[in-house]
């Protein structure tokens, strides 16, 4: 193996510089490529399988939560986008407008949806008469476009793929139920199927949605210490009902302005999922989404009896795992790193000695552990060693995550901290606006969320020293 | 029931008016609404529903067919649209047009992708260097736009939802093989799952796709004796290859182009649905593509024990059939009404007296009858009821496009057919666009297809009298 090094195409250490890690890993691993479009990004094939296999799981769960998938229009005209004020002021600096069809100018603009509350609001004053059709339940898979002046492949990209859900409820009380289920789902997907461990809270004033009474958040702490917020759920409140008319008789005769919520996850997740699980090897995924879980590696294919051997062994695994072959005239070597590089949870090794043996090797991704399993107890090992690198990946994360959450009750501390391991830093806030502008300006970091469990790490605000409302975690964020 | 009526929103007959009858469907049915983005429409949950059943079964033949998928920009540099000079004749005047981005206006127009060709093209000129590399197989399920002037709801909109294949071969016989397959796939899809029967073929060179060596193309015909084309594969030869520089090292050393395809079906398919199946009731589903396969209508739900047993039967059946329940406090007749419109193949009427009996009583959806059926065979029974309507629902669509298919040999029959029996006429043709030109001009049909099945129904052109070169179907089409 000693020559295997000419085979790798080396990517930088994320010791070293780790944005040049991130961009080696996304297109080393064949997640992305790049095109003349500016800003904007190609998800190719097995960056596409691991979105399609969130994509799926997330809709299962939408799904048996009582929610229908819609579909609505890319386009949204000026003056609609225009109804509710908060919203169009927060979104009008970064929408592209389409302003020619075919050859002639459009007496008025439409702008790309950079996200469709007003569609949906249209549509429920249309469709929403009384209690009887409440609450109503949509959720959409689809395509948004913000005009991003800076981008990342994932994290920041002109065009990204997402599911928005919008929905109608009777009474705040309803309204605010679902923004909180919302959430949790999110957060059970991202722990249990991405292995990311989330923060659940609330935004600050500043930090919520262009037009939303609150939001809440998950958020994720990456390797490099910065923040990610992983999933938003807005309660929207009756400020969108009001602008759009979206009212029900109630049981009484009454007419009532309807309470909303909208809720979206995004492809950043799988930003999330590169910067949370990979190393100096590139990637690792967690083998619940990971669209190949076991890839099976030939040794000294030309031998007879290997290649059958494998692809006999192709056709066993099939039953338990999501399971691949090379067979190419690669050599293993070579394999070995492509395939570490892509974050294939488990490798078998299958060559003339292990078939004499009855066994094969199995090698771990996360640990880089090598096993002997004998081939009868191959199925159940595979399942086995599944589950524990998808609780092994979950676990680690978490401790990055506790390593890298620290407490500061003064402004030095606050930046010693940040400045010695980025990370989390909880720290309590007196609620004002001034105060978080102040330590963003100062420090970089902004409020990430005023999270669910509170502490009372101290009694002042770590900014101006007046009474402390609440914890707040801060962090500098993607 | 002899108050049903008043709860029946009316459609209008479709011998009376098609048009409209197809408008009340779409709307009664819930499959779309309408918003204010002009020629948009909103796939609401029923019509997303029967698209997502649509997308699983032609996406798991995509996957088995060894394609894979990925995701490309919704916007094109005007440059990058411009490099294959038919192409961009063919679609420059039918795309929308992004000039700014924010407040600013850009240095070059963004095309809103009608079709992904050129960046597919650009993306393989960067991945293709060996015969390694080949073949390429790639699919992308996305959202294009089409400036349209005149549209109407899943058959022609600005925005559609499609899929859009594009690969990448080493030889023209492999492009060939590949564009075969695909409208085989295709095919097997319409016929096995939408219970549509198709005419195969290939597209004239006047009506094949811009850029294309040839098209091949699947076409049904609809209620009204209107021909719909529900899919196109198209061998793209080496034109795209040429002008995007997509080339490959062969085997000896050498540089050669690539040879390419891409085919595609959209949500047109939806619309040929409801034209092929649908009655003066609505809207009739296949059960293959059903969302809801079964819908239980309890009968005197008030009584004791009634919507225990609905509920404990949707429990049970649920293993075999996709079902549901409505419980809901509405008449019976204005359930039997709204399910019937909404196409669900089966109902399950359920009260006191079939309790009483041990026995259910099953209505199908496209004849009309009903049964009675012992409960402990309702499974069986139900099994075997949703393949007889599929199989029933293929069967008289069959009948129809065989009713509606006439054979001309001169022009005065050709419209005399035409007029008196809107459908395919079979007519053989010279091979000169002028006699195609003038058979549109003349009669408002256009050339469908030259079918792969060739008969020779005369010895002439059905037009000009000169030598016949093949026979060609020929159709009003939407």
């Amino acid at each position: 193996m000693g020559n295997v090094k000419k085979f790798v195409e080396e990517i930088t250490s994320m010791d070293v510089d780790f944005a040049q890690w991130y961009t080696d890993v996304v297109k080393k691993a064949d997640l992305v490529d790049y095109s003349s479009v500016r800003g904007s990004m190609i998800i190719r094939p097995h960056g596409y399988a691991i979105w399609e296999n969130v994509r799926d799981v997330l809709d299962a769960k939408i799904k048996e939560t009582g929610h229908e998938n819609v579909y609505l229009p890319l386009f949204i005209p000026e003056s609609l986008l225009q109804k509710e004020k908060d919203h169009i002021e927060g979104f009008a600096p970064e929408v592209a407008w389409v302003t020619h069809g075919g050859s002639e100018e459009l007496t008025e603009r439409l702008c790309v949806r950079p996200t469709s509350e007003v569609l949906f609001c249209e549509h429920y004053a249309n469709i929403i008469h009384s209690y009887r059709d409440l609450p109503k339940l949509y959720n959409q898979w689809s395509n948004v476009v913000r005009w991003e002046k800076t981008t990342r492949p994932f994290l920041r990209t002109l065009e990204f793929l997402w599911q928005e859900g919008h929905t109608c409820h009777a009474t705040d009380e309803d309204a605010h139920e679902e923004t909180k289920k919302m959430l949790e789902v999110y957060a059970s997907v991202c722990e249990e199927y991405l292995a990311i461990p989330v923060l659940k809270g609330q935004k600050t004033e500043k930090e919520k949605f262009a037009g939303a009474k609150f939001t809440y958040t998950i958020e994720s702490l990456m390797h490099d210490g910065k923040a990610l917020q992983t999933g938003t759920s807005h309660h929207l409140g009756t400020g969108f009902a009001e602008a759009f008319g979206i009212q029900y008789t109630d049981r009484n005769g009454e007419l009532q302005n309807v309470h909303q919520t909208s809720w979206g996850i995004t492809t950043r997740l799988i930003g999330a999922l590169i910067m949370v699980h990979g190393d100096n090897r590139g990637l690792v995924v967690p083998p619940r989404i990971a669209p190949t879980q076991v890839m099976i590696v030939p040794i000294a294919q030309h031998k007879p009896g290997v290649l059958d051997k494998a692809y006999e062994l192709r056709d066993q695994l099939k039953k338990v795992a999501r399971v691949g072959i090379d067979a190419s005239d690669k050599m293993p070597g070579w394999k070995f790193n492509e395939y570490e590089m892509k974050g294939i949870p488990l490798r078998l090794e299958i060559g003339p000695k292990d078939i004499e043996n009855g066994q094969a090797v199995l090698a771990r991704r996360d640990t880089g552990e090598k096993v002997q399993v004998r081939l009868d107890e191959l199925e159940a090992r595979i399942v086995e060693l599944l589950e524990e690198i998808q609780q092994n990946l979950l676990k680690k994360a978490r401790e990055l995550q506790a390593s890298k959450t620290r407490t500061a009750v003064t402004m030095e501390q606050f930046k010693k901290e940040l400045e010695q391991n980025p990370g989390f830093i909880k720290a309590m806030w007196c609620g004002d606006l001034a105060c978080e502008n102040f330590i963003k300006d100062e420090t970089g970091a902004t409020s990430r969320c005023i999270p669910f469990e509170q502490e009372r790490v101290a009694d002042t605000c770590v900014c101006c020293g007046g009474e402390a409302k609440e914890l707040v975690y801060w962090a500098k964020a993607y």
